[in-house]
């Protein structure tokens, strides 16, 4: 049994899906990170980036004292191992899928996060903040754009895997994030590909009702860091997206 | 043989070092990113998203035509795989690897280069993302000196590994970022330790005498997207960083 340690994010998201996709079994265990479950010991015990999402394998596959792993990308390869599933098993075709999960982790997922900060929840207006991320959230959709134009499929080639898993969560939040996916036509097809899987809509069931609509004074101190230890990386950015789009 | 398309930035840097660990041959290809050659076709056809580095390995392990791999993360895995260096080969200790290589591409990384863009590059001051960027900055080192106390050696544990090689550039970028060590005693021992590695240090030679002191306006448009497609993400970040630090 798996463990998952879960706020209803892009993050988040991510893991749940990917359990479902594997048809493994496992327990949430919500974090709520608008109140400040992260910072609570028992959470810095798993993780001491204090970042959801975390799993927590009861049964790994060496054996041995329950496995903990942090970092959405990590998480993914390690149930991607665990089952083999959705990770190609040729050199070529695993080495250009983890290029591509390393494109979300540093680049598609960090931005997009960026962007959401600064453009729907930075206390004021700043314009040069607002441009800098909103042109590299867009060249970001662009660049998929043409990776999948390249594919004609999914990201890392032929077939669906933890790539596709790590970015469709984020690209879920582009209407919050002022973005309409008319003008990325390879990513709009794939997009509702995806969208249309029964075993992904049943990870971004996971949490869907804990989703807040707004966020209070206190929530934002616990995410965007007005506290020593400041909470405020892209994993909440989406906090108050709608899930409708 | 390994071309490297290279430019003196920390996530370069990584690579370099690795290649140099690893002993591998390898050809270093300049890939000036302050005069745009990132957005030269023939780069586009090595990587969509036109950063470094890419490496191209003309002879990778199960043959034919040459690989292309971009993302720096991406690129440590590749090369530890191919050569069984630096990565742990139990499953608990590789995936724990692996989520501080994943720590690594999406938060360190990124954040540091928000926390030099503002603080360094930005035309103008911006109090909010100023403090914003030194806030989380300040907490990952803290949170890397959490875990280098920890395990009482390396990033990943008892191993040095590409976790570290992927954390050591930018950690170099502490003063130029307006940081001291001093306060974070188990960093600064890793950092003296891995500063003192031979072949590390001649993964740092590579690109020096390129490195510019000072950016004219054309640069920063290739660097920081007044273009169309825009290039302003934290791999330029310390283009100007003291490297003497």
């Amino acid at each position: 049994m798996i463990d998952l340690h879960f706020a209803p994010t892009p993050n988040g998201w991510k893991v749940s899906i990917m359990l479902e996709e594997c048809e493994l079994p496992y327990t949430v265990v919500p974090v709520n990170i608008t109140r400040g479950d992260q910072f609570k010991p028992e959470f810095g015990s798993l993780n001491l980036n204090r970042r959801i999402p975390v799993i927590v394998d009861r049964d790994p596959p060496e054996g041995g004292d329950p496995l903990a792993i942090a970092e959405s990308g990590a998480i993914l390869l390690y149930l991607a191992e665990k089952t083999l599933r959705f990770v190609p098993c040729d050199l070529r075709g695993r080495h250009c899928m983890l290029q591509w999960l390393m494109w979300q982790m540093s680049a598609l997922g960090p931005m997009l996060g960026q962007n959401g900060h600064f453009s729907l929840y930075a206390p004021t207006r700043i314009p040069y903040a607002i441009e800098r991320y909103r042109s590299e959230a867009r060249r970001l959709y662009g660049v998929l754009d043409d990776r999948l134009g390249e594919t004609g499929s999914y990201v890392a080639g032929d077939d669906y895997s933890i790539a596709d898993i790590a970015c469709f969560p984020w690209v879920m939040t582009h209407k919050a994030q002022g973005f309409t996916l008319d003008e990325f036509v390879h990513v709009r097809r794939w997009y509702a590909e995806l969208r249309a899987r029964p075993l992904l809509q049943k990870g971004l069931e996971v949490g869907r009702r804990a989703v807040r609509k707004t966020l209070d004074d206190r929530a934002r101190e616990h995410l965007f860091g007005t506290r020593p230890v400041a909470a405020d990386r892209p994993v909440e950015a989406s906090e108050t997206q709608r899930l409708d789009n």
